[in-house]
């Protein structure tokens, strides 16, 4: 098995002044000192980017070498699933470390996004469309599709994907890595307003994850070196699920890939939706929340909206749901979202997750998402040693 | 451990007609045929692709599924590691099948290039560099340093790279699936003419590989499924090493990297050069052919050229190098050259490389390389059963 034993995480936002270059030295090098250990120490380094021509470095491996020179000459690879494209470093680390490879590795996810115009940006994240069938669709367009088809199969939702807005924005306050950290109203989620536009219909702006800069970062290493470390949190079953692209080819409310990666993280590890304590979500946009609710059996297809009125995915309630604030508030650099899925939850495991923190968490849920349900990577995580 | 056990390949060069996707199940469906499988036998996809701005299709590990609807709901990944993207994937996917996750790997290598002009190439291919300090330099550029360098400390070596333009030229008569399969006079190659301009001094035109679309394709399978196969190649030792991004920083004629990752896969295979039988190496520009001599102890430095001499590394020599035509004249879409490859040193071990074939050939190398040494993988291979 492979644990978790040092994390790293800049905050997200639009930091100007840091290169790619830079995010990816400022968080690679934090969980090295978090888990007491040099480059030398490293056994390979994986990096999560997305890019799609947002920046200029098309070949990001050997960046984080930067690092510590102790790193050079180390296999160094760069994994792409879009907004998965986190997850996918984790995953492959973890199995480098179970061939027995790697003894410990360096995960990384970044992105540089804000230095470009909404159109730019809107582009670049449509290049993770069927470009067949779906080229120049914008991901609001795509997950207004989905929207659409939940609000005419089980009526108008528009006040439940407001909840989700306004859940996620509530737990940001809590999270000073978050970009935005201010509470919103939920009205003002649900209404259409000059500050909240209708972006793809259904979809208005506080639907809509936010446009950021940032970088997260893990230490794995195999269970046998758990001894040595400081602390632990183990990955007790993950599974990766990708689906077909066109959309058109897709039963959009089943989000089967979704369902099918954390139901078979579930198996892996063990477990049922009722043992968990904790979840981080890919909220990309607030339906995919809702829907990503329905793929963990939180709730039947047509009833997550229960969940929102019964307070079971706030803070405080059974099974809180991004208490980071989610991509809605802490902020979506694509390539970076499913490490920093990973350092959160990790934290919840050990009780340092500091005002974010769920009380006697000992079982978290990550689901990070690339494209519409296309590339799906569930991870259920437990504390071993704090 | 882990075998080659089905292979596939498109013809590379000008392909028009076949998009991105195309490409991807062109290739794809060959291996599953030869190995005499179906999708559903299938664990996971690594797909190898460097892109960077060269095709829409940011997000393409899903692609393959186009192949066979047995493939839905595998995991699908894509790996990127420069010009090495290729052999990135085949060790993402050796490692899934070493970590007991996958029995049956499929991976595919593609790169469409040829429909941008060549300024849009060689800016696209330039994003392999370092950007901070080389933003801008084309890889002609890149590479006509280590040229320098090389006839500053040794003298000029213009009739040597000739040579190997001329051999590899030569070989390619023997691959109907290379880009340009014509045989080139060496002193056309060593001369400046109006057919052959200087590209990046001392470069000529004919120094440089092609600009080509294509793709190839590899099953791999866990050992223990060698039974049930009707052939089989084994990776017997393999090895990744990633070197510093900066030239500045780098002694350019050690070619540390390449020499290391080379030697590493030499004594995981318990071999030493004087073992091999043939080997495909990375000749992006026929400068990086020279060095890699070097780098796989076949010379010391300053002595590559002798090898030309002596006609070692030709068809028929004691260890014949880029029978295939190489780079230089099967073409290079860039982030297929890795596994196209590792099907071709698997067919010379099986002794199915048709006219490209050295007689006898029981152990080969494949050197595949990602920028100018930054990201470097040696495979070592050898015949299980044919």
């Amino acid at each position: 098995m492979v644990c978790i034993t040092g994390w790293g995480h800049t905050k997200f936002g639009k930091l100007d002044n840091q290169s790619l270059e830079d995010l990816i030295i400022a968080a690679g090098s934090e969980p090295l000192a978090d888990a007491g250990i040099t480059g030398a120490d490293v056994d390979g380094i994986w990096v999560g980017h997305f890019n799609a021509g947002m920046v200029a470095d098309g070949f990001p491996s050997s960046l984080a070498m930067g690092i510590d020179p102790g790193l050079r000459y180390k296999p160094a690879t760069r994994l792409e699933n879009a907004c998965a494209s986190g997850s996918a470093a984790v995953f492959a680390a973890r199995q480098a470390i179970l061939a027995g490879e790697a003894k410990v590795a360096l995960v990384i996810g970044v992105e540089k996004m804000t230095h470009l115009s909404n159109p730019d940006v809107t582009a670049a994240l449509g290049h993770a469309a069927y470009q067949k069938d779906e080229a120049g669709l914008s991901f609001p367009g795509v997950f207004a599709q989905f929207a659409q088809a939940y609000f005419d199969k089980y009526g108008d939702h528009t006040q439940a994907l407001a909840r989700i807005a306004a859940k996620n924005h509530g737990n940001s306050v809590n999270n000073p890595l978050a970009q935005l950290q201010k509470p919103m109203d939920e009205d003002f989620c649900a209404q259409v307003s000059d500050r909240n536009p209708m972006i793809a219909a259904p979809l208005k702006k506080t639907d809509c994850s936010l446009v950021s800069d940032g970088a997260a970062a893990l230490v794995l290493v195999s269970d046998d070196l758990v001894p040595d470390m400081a602390k632990a949190v183990r990955l007790r079953g993950v599974a990766q699920v990708n689906d077909i692209m066109p959309m058109s080819q897709r039963d959009l409310l089943a989000f089967e890939g979704p369902r099918r990666a954390i139901h078979t993280a579930y198996d892996r590890a063990g477990i049922t939706v009722g043992d968990l304590d904790v979840a981080e979500v890919h909220d990309c946009f607030t339906i995919a929340e809702l829907l990503i609710y329905e793929a963990m059996g939180l709730a039947a297809h047509g009833h997550a909206a229960d969940l929102l009125e019964g307070g079971v995915v706030h803070a405080g309630g059974r099974l809180p749901v991004n208490l980071s604030g989610g991509l809605k508030a802490k902020g979506h650099p694509v390539g970076a979202t499913g490490v920093s899925m990973h350092t959160l939850i990790a934290r919840q495991m050990l009780g340092q997750a500091d005002a974010m923190q769920h009380p006697g968490a000992e079982l978290g849920l990550v689901f990070n998402m690339g494209g519409s349900g296309v590339a799906n990577y569930a991870s259920i995580l437990e504390p071993v040693k704090a």
